[in-house]
């Protein structure tokens, strides 16, 4: 009791219900509401959702700007201007002799430090493709479309200068909760909306012909949206473990509740996100299996998106055990307990866990905030035999970029382009920033406040265009209404379908933009 | 003293000047800071300035939100689709013949309750000068020209859609102040900027040959830049009274500073804005006259705006005093004393003021939050007497539009665009807003949140694609080079040195898009 008086547990509250919340058990964590005048938050970030401003608040709140411990000065970054006329993506070579290793058959022995060149092109590949559940979707509460993508499977790669990336987009996925967790969904504040209960969660997208040679084998991957700060799902947690299999395999609750859920009174979750996925990779490997090919999974995902990867995996390794199934997921807390975690090591999935020293995200359930120490502690012992991480660790740490602002802003910090900017820049644990690193810098602060001043680049800059407002023939703004191929549709045929009925090689057409 | 115990002053103090600034005098305006917890502060508005996030704070903590005391409902909010088909402009008419009254000089009398159309539809026009000047106005601090108009003197009208306005920008004004007002200059972060000390502050534009038949006059404007929230300056003013000219009048020295000062050692500033437009518009009412042409000069301004709109007209006064001279000012506070307002009269000034009831800026100095009643109430008495307000009042009342959420919004309720709104819509003082009205609707959530939501316009929405970066031929994200021709120059050349050495004629072309 001592230690709970003098630590104050942080995030994710919302003061909604901070109060209840504070009673349900002792894992729970609370906010300490320091008495700040209002001046002293920092409303000019232009917050992309409810879950962003909360965090902002709260690094506001707890004062803990840590520049002060830097041994990093400022004169030392690097001009961005040198690298305008370089391309962004490091050049694609064939890894087909090595696709084992590089997908982790071998728990990337010898291949995370110093990191291998063609294993860190193909996380900062899935990474891309995680991040592109955020990029394309709609968090305007004022749309109909709220909480849906913006493009459909089809455009969905063209939009976001995904096209070389060598995938195709076979099925997007959509899940809801029975489990009331209001700040994970985003709603629309309107009643004629395309869906109350069900947000777009994701995509199941397949290599083409030419990836597949190159990376050596059919690759399915599940890319999961997670939700860019933690606040929106974490303080609804009932931080109770649940059965998944049949064994003494457990994992929260929540998690599962979102990854399960389904209702027949919705239009896009009659069936669930679990289903979705299922269905549609079960027929993409049997067409490809069919062909003779040999076939992989790998699932991707952010933050709580990280979570949903591995219980995918879990259901994956159930009913394919003879395919090569890895995850590589950014950010992810912890899911389940260790009778889950050895389940999955029995199964033969293979989890590379990115993850940055200064997240806290990595270390939930179970990070408090030392107020006499003013920083975070974890509590060890129970919880951390409760919840278990799995798999293999890619740490990397935001002092070893020279562009990144080195304050504890936990919102940045957790980002999923903060992620990416330091894979592209991780040579080996001891070695600082790659100078010949090729993704755009820039990238870093599309929805935060994490790269230094001296580069001169807009905080939050990702938005549209007087946010999507257009003037019309008598210069009158209007709200374009969406194409009608990008609303969302519950039955819209998908890859699978296409390739069931057709040869795959008459449609390349038809999947491209 | 019971009175001031129980009153708390408010507006508009920044926290940084807070404690020292509330002991400067009795005058001196003081924030009650609210023990709020900061999650209810709203950050989800994007500030276009430092000011916005004050009063938005500000508004926030007062909690007078006063929806609780409208007669008004949702469910009637007329729908701005109908709209969508029709101009946002009423049709130009001839006024000529009428020109002297709508000028003022009859002192609007008849012509206000009801408004004369024609007289609605000048002062729009007056008013959308002076909303030109912030919708060109470069905020952005990580820019090197923060602080300058974006876009130069031949492109403005053109680029804001103000081509069909029939004038023309003679030439760019820019200010600074030798009195410390940090929170008025819009800086850029950076050393290497355009300039230090100097903002653009207006322009002078002239009417062309159509629009002069058209108001019986060729009309000199000059549109003066305010600020969006008066915190900017407001808490830096020292309640000081300063002489101008040669009699009893005095006016506020801050507003004087800002209009006369100069400096040897700035770029844009060897002039002062008075120095720099009183030259301007004398070349323009000498070239004019000496064509023998009838010639009037027309003042605007909004909020600080429009308190150095009333320096110019009085400077203006003595330099041409047969010249018709008349001042439409939005929002603007308090200037000078008794002496100052009866001299622009004596000198036959016509100042209309437009004024909206729930306004707090027009009642400054002396406005007070009254504590025990939540509202705001007017010191009378000392600071009547001594700053007193000059001219006609239009005053607009935001519960007669229905499309206006009705709650306290400081930052909204001042706002130009919300003006234009009501006078667009004003019929009389006894009769709701005109169904006829033409202006969009839309243009009011620009930069503010006082539209009702059913009418699901984002807030805020006046924003450019990605904060102004683009995409290179490698993809990467660059902040574009201004145009040369759009860096502001101090020497660029007037309309009117280029009038008085060509015949206007053949220039039409050169000033045109």
């Amino acid at each position: 009791m001592a230690a709970a008086a003098t630590t104050k547990a942080i995030l994710p509250l919302h003061h909604h219900h901070h109060h209840a919340a504070a009673t349900k058990n002792g894992l729970f964590i609370s906010i300490h509401a320091y008495q700040n005048s209002p001046f002293e938050t920092q409303p000019s970030q232009k917050p992309s959702n409810k879950a962003i401003k909360l965090a902002e608040s709260l690094s506001n709140m707890l004062h803990l700007h840590i520049e002060r411990n830097l041994n990093y000065h400022p004169s030392n970054v690097p001009r961005i201007e040198d690298k305008h006329d370089t391309p962004t993506m490091s050049p694609k070579e064939d890894i087909s002799k090595k696709w084992q290793e590089i997908r982790g058959s071998n728990d990337w022995n010898n291949l995370l430090d110093p990191l291998h060149p063609w294993l860190r092109r193909e996380i900062v590949k899935y990474g891309e493709f995680a991040q592109a559940t955020y990029d394309a979707f709609d968090f305007d509460s004022f749309s109909e479309y709220c909480g849906s993508c913006r493009y459909n499977e089809r455009k969905l790669f063209g939009k976001l200068g995904l096209i070389e990336s060598g995938y195709k987009v076979a099925k997007y996925v959509y899940a809801m909760s029975h489990i009331d967790l209001p700040e994970w969904l985003e709603r629309s504040r309107f009643a004629d909306t395309w869906s109350k209960d069900s947000n777009w969660m994701g995509f199941v997208a397949v290599s083409d012909d030419q990836e597949t040679r190159r990376i050596g084998r059919r690759d399915i991957v599940v890319a999961w949206r997670g939700t860019v700060a933690p606040s929106e799902w974490y303080d609804n947690m009932q931080r109770k473990l649940e059965p998944i299999g049949q064994g003494e395999a457990k994992v929260e609750h929540g998690f599962l509740s979102l990854y399960t859920s389904k209702s027949e009174s919705t239009r896009y979750n009659k069936s669930s996100a679990s289903e979705q996925v299922m269905r549609e990779v079960k027929k993409l490997v049997n067409y490809y299996k069919g062909r003779g090919e040999e076939v992989g999974i790998t699932i991707t995902g952010h933050s709580l998106g990280g979570a949903l990867a591995l219980l995918n995996a879990y259901e994956a390794a159930k009913n394919f055990p003879s395919l090569p199934i890895s995850v590589i997921s950014f950010a992810a807390p912890r899911v389940g307990n260790i009778a889950f975690r050895d389940e999955l090591y029995q199964m033969g999935v293979k989890t590379l866990r990115v993850t940055i020293k200064q997240d806290i995200v990595p270390r939930m359930p179970g990070i408090v905030f030392n107020e006499s120490l003013q920083k975070f502690d974890d509590i060890t012992g129970t919880l951390e035999w409760i919840y278990t991480h799995v798999g293999v660790e890619l740490k990397l740490d935001i002092r070893s970029s020279p562009y990144l602002k080195k304050g504890l802003n936990l919102v940045g910090i957790h980002m999923l382009e903060t992620y990416l900017h330091l894979v592209d820049g991780f040579l080996d644990s001891t070695t600082t920033f790659r100078s010949d690193a090729r993704r755009d810098v820039v990238l870093v602060n599309k929805d935060c406040n994490m790269l230094v001043d001296e580069l001169r680049i807009p905080h939050n800059w990702y938005q549209l265009e007087n946010k999507g407002l257009e003037r019309n023939f008598h210069r009158r703004w209007v709200k374009p209404t969406r194409y009608p191929e990008d609303i969302p549709s519950p039955t819209v045929e998908s890859y699978s379908n296409v390739l069931e009925m057709h040869d795959s090689y008459g449609l390349e057409s038809l999947f491209s933009i």
